[in-house]
């Protein structure tokens, strides 16, 4: 992207990046139905691609799921999950979850499947001998930068996690050793919210930053007290 | 971070979001001692906390580590956990191996653990009630903020792996429900490197990303030519 990685990010790139991480939004509610071009999806693939993964294992699959059959099937498993999800809440706060829409399957013009292949770079995997899960967070890492990536693009992302893995896997026929672990969906939106949905719903705030922050161990306060003051200070900013 | 979020990225906002991607670095030999400013070290902290995560659960903590005695317990436990891990390679690959320098715990400044609070927002926590994982993997997208957000403000960051995460809580205090997730060493570095240190060092390269794309199904060609086009493409401009 440049000659020299380590020129300093200009404040305007740096501003890019800061935008993307606050800006990002999980959508399910504003997906327009316009296509994304080719190239601009393979900028978001290939984002995914430079994640940082456990022994450089790039553990990854990405399956482009443009069929409309699949995502009705993949639907009928979330309908079906979320029925179970909905029975856990009573009263107000089960009409309040039911209100809620939590997947843009088919109102999205294209879903996304990250996979984990679990075998991926043998039976040992540098740096993933003591954690076996490594390969699954560094999938992850591959999701957020995806997710970043499309919002700089100005394209909503949306993670639905009210699926069973089990079934998924059937229905996008993967082999046993390749997880499913995010079903993405994925579009140019008519807006981004300002703030989180299910905050904007009054379903849950954000936490107060400066209570998440700990010592050198679990509970012990900041030996540095100008941490704790910029902590304080930079909540009010965003 | 803008007045209106839904105002299209410039050019540069769009560069610095991919610089970050693209030359971000798991980092462990170029660590300078250097502090980090509280208010800089706030906004990554910042950053992390706006990660996505599931129904809003936020499951993150951070222990900002700057004492050298537990950091030195932490290396004790990567220590063994290594010696262990170098067992299972012979020959060239163990000489390989051995050569690899695969943390900076002590060099780093300061080393920051992103735990996750298996408990957090209750019993039922929207989204979770059918991958019970999914706060861990939440947990996985603040570390990639943070990751992306320091590579912006020219700091380096190095994740590892190679620690038993039960001795791992023990040294760090950490209640029972509180996953240590994600161990960081942080700090301003003397270089970036311009491709990932075990691609140089030989001891893997990166995948072609165009055979890791799918089709809607596991093994389906694209019925998009001009997304495989694409794919071919942009593998040569990074």
């Amino acid at each position: 992207m440049t000659q020299n990685v380590n020129e300093p990010f200009s404040e305007a790139e740096v501003r890019g990046l800061y935008r993307a991480i606050h800006e990002r939004r999980d959508v399910r509610s504003q997906f327009r139905p316009d296509p994304i071009p080719a190239a601009v999806l393979a900028r978001l693939l290939q984002a995914a691609h430079h994640a940082p993964s456990v022994g450089f294992m790039q553990p990854w699959d990405f399956l482009v799921i443009d069929s409309v059959s699949i995502r009705k099937d993949v639907l009928a498993i979330f309908d079906s999950e979320n029925e179970k999800a909905a029975n856990n809440y009573t009263g107000e706060q089960g009409a309040n979850y039911r209100s809620l829409k939590l997947q843009g399957i088919l109102e999205s013009p294209l879903n996304i499947c990250i996979t984990c292949n679990r075998s991926r770079g043998g039976t040992h995997v540098l740096g993933r001998n003591s954690i076996v899960e490594t390969d699954l967070f560094s999938t992850c890492l591959a999701v957020q930068n995806l997710w970043l990536a499309a919002r700089a693009e100005g394209i909503g992302v949306g993670w639905v996690s009210i699926l069973n893995q089990a079934q998924l896997s059937q229905t996008l026929r993967l082999p046993p050793e390749v997880y499913p672990l995010a079903y993405l969906c994925i579009g140019y939106v008519s807006e981004f919210l300002d703030q989180p949905e299910l905050q904007a719903k009054g379903w849950r705030s954000r936490l107060p930053l400066e209570a998440l922050v700990h010592g050198s161990t679990w509970g012990e306060r900041l030996q540095d007290q100008s941490l704790h003051k910029a902590l304080l200070e930079i909540e009010k900013t965003v």
